[in-house]
């Protein structure tokens, strides 16, 4: 499969890393390429720049945000909440139009540093403003409640825990879910919340999880859904 | 230990009737009890009236905010979340002052119906308003998580699920973790978030929480807390 990870970020990094990884070809989305490639200094998150890690990939291409979108079959939204919608936007309704649309950001706002700000309504989500602004796309939020390193690697955490799903299209969750099945996620662990309003609830989990990783002192932390059968 | 029980509504009854059968002494706070018991039809929760509801429990006494909490030696606030320091100021600062408080309650507005209207933020809970308008109470906000029938009886969902508490003074959740064993959850299971202001996640965990409800068609749903060791 050709996918499209839009986001430098450490999140776009280990998504693409773990894609490429399993044998996909893989195009990482910026915003200017050349820009990317020219930074020396660590990010705000402390990230190394994306040079080093691009010379330890060298399968993965970096290209623009409309260029990695047009080549791909499946995107990746690996953006933070705050850029989310203009990368998007950069990447082009037509290059997103039919395809699976990955939603892995949360809402929060790292411009004042860690931890970030967070303003949650019930009314809406991130993933319900990627779909409407998008509504040819086929938006699924998924991986957003977990740490980018358990994400594509759930077996990080020991024990049975849970990984959520929702959107409107039932075929593309049917493709999400089979991805995160390669990233090891076990099927009966994948929790299919519904259309993509339910993103209002994973997104606002951030909070707890913020929470017990900062309790804890481990971002290696999720919840398991249990319920009566 | 007696036990005062803010709340005639079905979360105040369930938490009523356990703690009565385990041999405690409960009195049960409402605004007015002449009209508590005086009402014959269901409420806006379709729960059946009081009267009846005291009848099949004759030990538990009902009592105005005021005197239920100044006799108690533990205060459980079952209130929904636009009465809850309306009532709590019923009950006045100074019967709370130096007692156990346990906040159950989740800010829902339930006055336009079912599914109820939440509007969360980040930097704020009702569990942290309960503790600085009754700074002289030992706040602890536990079991808002999880539907009634489940707080006071973990089993119905079968497997290991968790329940949370946060407060500020460590003593007051040693005294609500054994309740909470006694109601039967696993000290394996309860998990100590840390101060008050740790309410916000457990708060806006309602979200997702009523979307599993509606989805999976049960309140007996929960989350466990998975962690790496």
């Amino acid at each position: 499969m050709r996918y499209a990870v839009l986001g430098t970020g450490i999140v776009g990094r280990t998504l693409a890393a773990r894609l490429d990884a399993l044998g996909h070809e893989v195009v990482v989305g910026t915003r200017d390429a050349a820009a990317t490639r020219a930074r020396t200094e660590p990010d705000r998150m402390g990230t190394a720049p994306y040079a080093r890690w691009e010379a330890e990939h060298p399968r993965v291409r970096l290209a623009s945000f409309a260029q990695a979108a047009a080549e791909a079959q499946v995107v990746l939204a690996a953006l933070d909440g705050q850029s989310a919608l203009t990368a998007l936007h950069a990447a082009g309704a037509d290059a997103l139009a039919g395809k699976v649309l990955i939603d892995v950001s949360n809402p929060l706002d790292f411009s004042a540093g860690f931890p970030p700000r967070f303003d949650p309504v019930d009314t809406d989500s991130l993933g319900e403003q990627v779909q409407r602004a998008f509504p040819d796309a086929r938006v699924v939020k998924s991986l957003n409640t977990v740490n980018c390193e358990v994400m594509v690697d759930p077996a990080r955490i020991p024990g049975a825990h849970s990984i959520f799903v929702c959107g409107n299209d039932p075929e593309a969750k049917k493709s999400v879910s089979a991805l995160l099945a390669e990233f090891g996620w076990p099927a009966a662990e994948i929790v299919d919340l519904g259309g993509i309003e339910a993103a209002r609830g994973t997104e606002m989990l951030v909070r707890l999880w913020l929470t017990m990783m900062g309790r804890f002192g481990t971002a290696d932390v999720n919840i398991r859904v249990v319920k009566a059968p």
